[in-house]
Order: C-alpha cells, then sequence, then structure tokens
C-alpha cells in the first residue's frame, strides 16, 4: 500500500483549489460528500444522508468545514481536521443558515460538487438569493483531472490489481453457471488482490453483453457465447476499472472474431492518439473512425472514456463535443465498443494516463479475445 | 418473500402521485434515482452518475421517463415500462434540453428528489430559467411516508430479519475481538436472514459507543465494555434499523445499568406518545422529557427518529419544529441515546408504524441490556 496522505498533502491541494477559484470567476467553493471531498480532505462521512457536510473553500481564507453535530467526533479524528475551521449544526436547525455566514460573499458566485443534494443546493439558493452557481465539472473540471505522482502510483496499483483479476477470471468455469456466479468471482478476486470496495463487476454473455450496461444476472452461460466482462471498484482511495471480452470455448464464429478485431483496432487507435494538447474529442473520433469504416458505427452507442480517480466515474469524457486539452497526469478509460442487439458485445477498456510524450496504459492484460471453458 | 409489486401497484402510485402535485400548489415533479423513482416505478439503475435518468409526473399526463441512450434495455425491462413514455438522450448532447420539454409548463414550479445531483437541478434552471423548484421533502412531505400493506409486510419482515440478527449476536464472542470482526458477524447476520444489502453495522464499544455516529474501528472490544449495536439494511426493497446495547460480562457498572434503564425508559414513553394526529416532535419531547428529568439532557444530542421505507433514512422525522401530524402506516424509528464523552453510550431503537389507536413495533427483542461474552 502507498504511504497514506497527509494533512500536508490535503492542505496544498486546498490551498491551491481555493487560489485557482478567481481565475474560474468563483468567489469559492462547496464541496460536499464524495470523490470531491476525498480528495481535498481525506474525509468520508460514514453515510452520504440528508444532513449536510460542507467544506468551504476560498481564495486567502482558511477551509471551513460545517457537519451534523453528531458527526463532529469523526471530523475531528480525520487526517486534515486541524487545518479546518470546524462548525456544527444540530438536529431541528437549519443547515443553510449555518452554512451561508461560511461564505464569503452573498452576492458571489459558488462551484458546487456535482452530486451535492438538490436539497442543500435549494437551501443555500433561499438562504443566499443573491448567490449564484455553477457545478463543480463546469466550473473548474481540472480540479482532480490532473494527478501527481502518489496518486498515479495508486491508480497504477489498482489498475495491476484488475489485471491480476482477470488473469484468475480466466482459469473458472463459464459454461453452465450463471452471469451472477462469475460477477461473484470477480468481485472476490477484486479484493483478494486488494480492492476495499467493488463497484461493478459486468458479466454480459450472449445477447446481454449487447447491453453495455447490463450488470449480471440469471441468465446461464453457454457454449459458444461471447462474454463481455467490465470490473471495477477503489483500492486504497483510487479507481479501477478494466474491460476484456472473452468466449466460451475456442470455436470463435466468424463474425464474433471479426468484430472483436475492429473494437481492438479501434482501441489502438484511440491510444495512439492521446498525448498533451490533444482534445478529449480527438481520443474519441480515432475509435469511432475505426469502427464507422468497418461498418459498426451505428452501434458504438456510448462515449469512449471517462476520467478515473478517486471515482470510476469523471471528467474529462472522451466524447464529442469535448474540446478540453490532454494534458500529462490525466486518467481516464479508453472502451470502444460493438453492440450487436440480440446477438452479443465487445468491448475493450485499458485505463490510460497521459504522459509527457504520449499514453500510458494502466492495464496491460492482453487484447486477444480470452478463451474460457 | 412478499408477492412483487406490479406495474398496476406502480402506475397506481404514480397516478396518486401525480393527482397531489395541484393540492402542493406544483406543476410536476422530477424523479431522479434513488428510492423516490424505486418506489413509483421499481427501477434502480445499476448506479447513479453523471448521466441523468428522470421521471416526470403532472397531473393528467402519463409519465415519462428520459434515460442515457445505454441505460434504454435496462429501462425497458423493468416492471413499469409499458406505462412510461420512454426517451433517452445520447453521450455529447446535453441532457437538459431533453428534458425540458417533458415538463408540462416552462414557467411551472416542480418539486424535485432530494438526492438529485446539483448538476442536474442547475442544469434544468439554466434550460428553464423562469422556473422554479422545491425538494420533494418539502413540497410532498407524505408522498412516501404513508405506507400500504403491503409495505408493512415488507417493513415487518425485515425488522424480523433484524431481530433474528439480534439473538444471533448475543451468542458470539465479543472479548478480546475487533469492532470490525463483530460488525462483519452482524453483516453475515442479516443477509443470512435474507437482506440483499446491508447500510450500516455499528459497533460502538467502550468509549466509541458515545459518538453516536461511529461505526466500527480496529479497537479491541474488552471485558466490562458497554457495545452499541445498530444495524440494518434493505430486504425485498424496504428497510431494517434497529439498536441494542449489550455489556461484555454480567458485571455491569451502577451508572451503565441506571443511563439504560433511563433510555429505555425515554424508547417506552415515545412509544406510547404514538397515536394519529400527534405531531412528530411530540414523540421527540416524550423521550426527552425522561433524559432530561433524569439529569442527561445534554448528552442526548440527535432527533429521536426518522422515517424509513425504501430507505432506511427518511421523512418524517421525529425532531423538534416537525409539527407534521402522524398517520396511520407511517413507519419510523424511535431511538433516544445517551453518550457519555470518552466513556461509553446507550442507545436504544425500534421501528415503530403508527395504527388507528397507537403504535405497533416492527422489532420485537428485549429492551433489557443484553449479556454478551
Amino acid at each position: 500500500m502507498a504511504r497514506p496522505f497527509t494533512a500536508d498533502d490535503f492542505d496544498a491541494r486546498m490551498r491551491r483549489v481555493a487560489e485557482d477559484c478567481t481565475g474560474a470567476g468563483l468567489s469559492g467553493l462547496i464541496i460536499t460528500p464524495g470523490p470531491d471531498l476525498y480528495y481535498l480532505t481525506g474525509y468520508r462521512p460514514v453515510a452520504i444522508t440528508e444532513r449536510i457536510t460542507a467544506l468551504v473553500l476560498a481564495p486567502g481564507r482558511q477551509p471551513a468545514m460545517l457537519m451534523p453535530k453528531l458527526e463532529r467526533p469523526d471530523v475531528e479524528r480525520s487526517v486534515s481536521a486541524d487545518r479546518l475551521e470546524l462548525s456544527d449544526w444540530a438536529d431541528g436547525s437549519d443547515p443553510s443558515t449555518a452554512l451561508a455566514p461560511l461564505l464569503p460573499d452573498p452576492r458571489g458566485r459558488y462551484g458546487i460538487s456535482d452530486s451535492s443534494w438538490a436539497l442543500h443546493l435549494l437551501g443555500m439558493q433561499e438562504a443566499l438569493p443573491d448567490s449564484t452557481y455553477s457545478p463543480l465539472t463546469k466550473a473548474m473540471p481540472m480540479m482532480r483531472a490532473v494527478k501527481d505522482e502518489a496518486e498515479l502510483e495508486r491508480l497504477a496499483a489498482a489498475g495491476k490489481a484488475a489485471d491480476d483479476t482477470y488473469f484468475d477470471i480466466l482459469q473458472v468455469p463459464f459454461a453452465g453457471r450463471l452471469e451472477t456466479e462469475v460477477a461473484a468471482d470477480l468481485a472476490a478476486s477484486l479484493k483478494r488482490h486488494g480492492h476495499s470496495q467493488v463497484d461493478f463487476t459486468v458479466v454480459g454473455s450472449g445477447p446481454n453483453g449487447a447491453n453495455p450496461h447490463h450488470e449480471a444476472g440469471e441468465r446461464r452461460i453457454e457454449p459458444g457465447d461471447t462474454v463481455v466482462l467490465d470490473f471495477g471498484g477503489l483500492m486504497d482511495g483510487y479507481g479501477s476499472d478494466t474491460t476484456r471480452t472473452v468466449h466460451v470455448g475456442a470455436d470463435v464464429p466468424d463474425e464474433v472474431r471479426k468484430v472483436h478485431d475492429v473494437v481492438r483496432t479501434a482501441q489502438q487507435a484511440a491510444f495512439e492518439a492521446v498525448r498533451p494538447g490533444v482534445g478529449c474529442q480527438e481520443i474519441d473520433r480515432a475509435a469511432r473512425k475505426v469502427i464507422t469504416e468497418a461498418g459498426y458505427g451505428d452501434y458504438f452507442i456510448h462515449r469512449t472514456g471517462h476520467g478515473i480517480g478517486t471515482t470510476t466515474h469523471e471528467p474529462p469524457y472522451m466524447v464529442e463535443g469535448e474540446a478540453q486539452e490532454l494534458v500529462p497526469g490525466m486518467c481516464f478509460s479508453i472502451e470502444p465498443g460493438v453492440y450487436l442487439p440480440g446477438r452479443f458485445g465487445v468491448r475493450i477498456e485499458d485505463i490510460v494516463t497521459v504522459t509527457e510524450t504520449g499514453g500510458r496504459r494502466l492495464n496491460n492484460t492482453p487484447h486477444e479475445l480470452g478463451t474460457v471453458r
């Protein structure tokens, strides 16, 4: 396990982000529990509920955190506690009234965590009617996007654990078992290789593979099935997310092989397009071009990738219309797929980080169509 | 397991809630994934992400649901699909532009799920600048609060499973084990008794019991510890949540016994206050009066209870200032506690439902201080 982040590490992040507010046209930020708060303070409340916890950052001010009175001991024990000005609110009082004075300007413009509850945003809009808000990923899309060395080390370790999970799963029987049984094997293997949390274990066999968001169901896997395996979670606070497509038995139909080759070529083309200064949408275009030219463009029905860090799903998005340029240290998935309704699906996904000169994969298992029994 | 809810069941709920908009001064509702959507449609997306899914309900209109294109097959397979007007949006397009036309009036006032992402609410406020929004629990606090017979049956079954879990845990060793080990026993037992999801397994031993939101940590439990056990999750879509306090060994200090008796009397007093027409705050007052008169008022630092249903935490809240009157079919926790910093905590919690004449407990294990080894 990597060296734990210290109060100084988090303090440096909070300072950088607070100073970035000015350039982003913001008076400050309201950060609620989830990946933003974890990234900035190392604190994760026991649960995310209707009881608001919020970190307020603003240029030139000490970071301030409001929390429910009964969660104050948890905050006080957290790594960044002594860098924060703490205040609490009790059940029965209005948390917006407690949060409003922490903001530097009642007429200010604030970035707010994307996943903040509407309940809390509406409370702030009512308490400070002249304040305005912008989702954090629009106001400050780069806040968590560029990873430092310590973060890259964690993402690489999570990627390695996902690779080891893939090698494990090639050894288990598929034919005759339920998708959910193979999914349980994936989850157990991710945990065995060090994941603290499993976020998804997609086992899309046969026609289920043609639904890119199919998780795992009660379908019994058959010999001759093509199976999409997409799995990941969190390890040491950072995410993994990889996809490989396997075939049950060595007798692979020509079209499966053809589609798999197309997706593999598309994944490679997108990877080769990665370098600093290239727009995110170029990565999507590189993969899509290969698939479209092969005649499967209508069957690639999602974006090519998403960022990864303290979550398994975050900006930057590799999608048409996203002009954001790649910067060294960004980490994201490249995961083109082709989905033939009622028949089968193929997807290949690696996490990639941007280097000074190109891209580096954080997943390194073979791209060949895997064979399972 | 109870009879599964049918499309007709969900349709009846959606109709009732849509018609209730008028009385609540709303043009309609925007319901996003989570307990509201599950309650109204039976649909739970694989994950709640930055990709918006939203159900729009309005009086006299067919319910409409917007979803990401790649999740459309999941929605189409869900139980209520044929009662919904479906539309989707693709990666790279603006979902607010797709959602806005589903709303009946661009100048309307809408209720929105409390836990909807700020990202999505801000998108709607930008797309329809003359629309206004209110959190669903404020605009329509009773929407999910009153449970019908089929829901009560599920909550009672979940309560029974939590009771069985408590009886199991009385049999396991405590002294010399880590809190996290006992917590794992609680989780395994909840699953064994039918829970599909474990939401919390609090094991607060000795001084950790004095932090009401302590989960379970690396503290080794000692003979003579008082231990707060608070556990629950979801079974068949409905929640359990119960707390008992136990002591390691039979040699119970006088003050632990005294505090436990106070909390037990407070829990009973609050339970006896339950009947239709009584304000929620009266339940809190009934418990608080007992604890305050015993001299421990400063150490009862949270509200007395919260509603339960398709979540383990929802309105109505038993808290000072909440005048909402109890109605037969409401279900909520009664969970007074006393927390002596650095020493120990005591909490006793049952789920209670309001009947025509009073209250009925959905947890039924003894309230006596349990003894463990």
